[in-house]
């Protein structure tokens, strides 16, 4: 098990990860200035974040590279012109997802590569392909993470299965990934307690992605972290796709390790997050609300609030069809 | 102690109320249109919401009736104007504050009044006064509450010593008020138990008022359901002060019992609330975050974000200091 926290004790095993770039990309199709990414980066390493990561390894095949701003593929020479050798402490990852990841060619051997940790994001039917892009991951010499999606429409047999798989892996943290923010307190509790249990005698770590669709984005992540969770997904202002996330700003001002520091983050909040909040939208919304509440992908929420389409009621029915 | 949930069975006892009057209220100054309220009383009658707050019942001589809405003062024929003699399910209640009512002129025989439950809100520095208006309010036929404020601000035996004075009272529930939005889950859980463990022997009621600083306001309610309380706040959208409260449509999505219903509260808010937050700012904000996370008064947070002051490193540094 891991360890369990109180308000106001320290938990050296807490890792704190940014993920304003990829989830936030969700939300702008990865077109975030080059001044923004900078200054994030060295936002998260004054503020003590463990990890930032800068968005995805998607495949150029599959995806136009044309469409989508370079955080979606992540090329390590944009990286580089970030980070240059990122010579602090602050560690560096990406998202691969199966299925949309030329792994094999794209992520290359860690002593190569500015990055430290992937992380594989796969549904609960795609485990063995997970499983091989972690293997290669690990064998390029990076940490790795496993993050199961939607496990709140998996039968608990399945995410065992899955468990016990992961843990006769090398990867080294499995996510509990709340994808339709439709998890509540308790149920994140319990689930917690299921992932640390199934997984202790492999020494694994587990951590938290929360989505904000009922508000219970920062609630549920600190909730974990009390059960023994100890990778805490974040991002700035909740930025990301839908109701977006566990705020950032929230999370380091709950933790108690003096390492964390919320000034930097609010002086980048001040200087940046103002004028993109103009610009993009996302946070709670009745909509979102709606296919939390019923435990869906919020694409249909999504397009709703775009269109601006106020009609909650018709919404609701519409999602409530399901034959 | 109260009775204890789980995620899918019916609690008998739970209440909600919806407080949208009272607390948006303080968001616009009590100006709601006729036409608001009494769409919002007809939702409440279908939605099988238990109580509706209708606003205070200010002190005529503290505040100029000419600067507030009617709903500050909360006339009985002004509440029969919207409601008739209210032949519904749904009960009314207003607030009166401690040294802010003159309870004894105008809150008027139950049998005479529209009302059905005063609400006395009180710090926990003015329990005797708060008694006075109890007892007042309960030999007049009222069903009453004490909504204790400011509680994270107070220490452990004054809670103590104003529920056992609260329990030897006729008051029949007790409200753990988060003012300041700057309780986490794990607290409010104590917190809960505590007031159910001392006022048990008493047969009190317990209830919670949350505010959403933080994002805990809805995660904070549910928990504390979970835990044996049974009076639940909400209002919709969240309505309120600063970040607001627990949105009273994502509680009813939670609450099992097939009474409660999602759909007029849907209608309610295409119809209402999007004009509503068209014209009023509330709801989660980096200032509110920042005076929940202080366990401050919101006073200064309103007044920064009102100026839409975005120096957020200026504004903490200014909170902070506290001598």
């Amino acid at each position: 098990m891991g360890q369990k926290g109180d308000l106001l004790t320290v938990r050296e095993d807490v890792r704190v990860l940014d993920a304003t770039i990829r989830d936030g990309g969700l939300v702008n199709d990865f077109y975030f200035s080059d001044e923004f990414v900078k200054a994030l980066y060295e936002m998260n390493v004054k503020a003590g974040v463990d990890y930032m990561e800068l968005g995805y390894k998607a495949s150029k095949d599959q995806f136009d590279v044309n469409k989508f701003g370079k955080w979606k593929f992540c090329n390590d020479d944009d990286i580089r012109a970030i980070v240059g050798e990122n010579d602090t402490k602050l560690k560096l990852s990406i998202m691969a997802d199966v299925g949309r990841c030329d792994y094999k060619e794209d992520i290359h051997s860690r002593d190569e590569s500015p990055l430290d940790m992937i992380r594989v994001a796969t549904y609960i039917n795609t485990m063995p392909e997970a499983l091989s892009m972690i293997e290669d991951a690990y064998n390029k010499g990076y940490e790795t993470t496993c993050n199961i999606m939607a496990i709140s429409n998996a039968q608990e047999a399945d995410v065992k299965k899955a468990l016990e798989m992961l843990g006769k892996s090398p990867v080294d943290a499995i996510y509990i990934v709340d994808s339709y923010g439709s998890l509540y307190p308790e149920q994140i509790r319990r689930i917690s307690d299921l992932y640390l249990e199934e997984t202790e005698k492999y020494g694994k770590k587990i951590g938290i992605h929360a989505h904000n669709n009922q508000q219970c984005a920062f609630a549920n992540t600190i909730e974990s972290l009390a059960q023994g969770v100890s990778f805490l997904d974040a991002t700035v202002c909740g930025m990301g796709r839908g109701a977006g996330n566990c705020a950032l700003e929230a999370l380091v001002g709950f933790l108690k390790n003096p390492e964390y520091r919320l000034d930097p983050i609010l002086r980048f909040m001040e200087k940046y997050m103002v004028e993109t909040r103009k610009k993009s939208v996302w946070g709670y919304d009745i909509p979102y609300l709606l296919t939390g509440l019923t435990d869906q992908h919020p694409r249909t929420a999504i397009a709703a609030v775009k269109e601006g389409d106020t009609k909650y009621l018709d919404f609701y029915n519409m999602i409530l069809e399901r034959d």
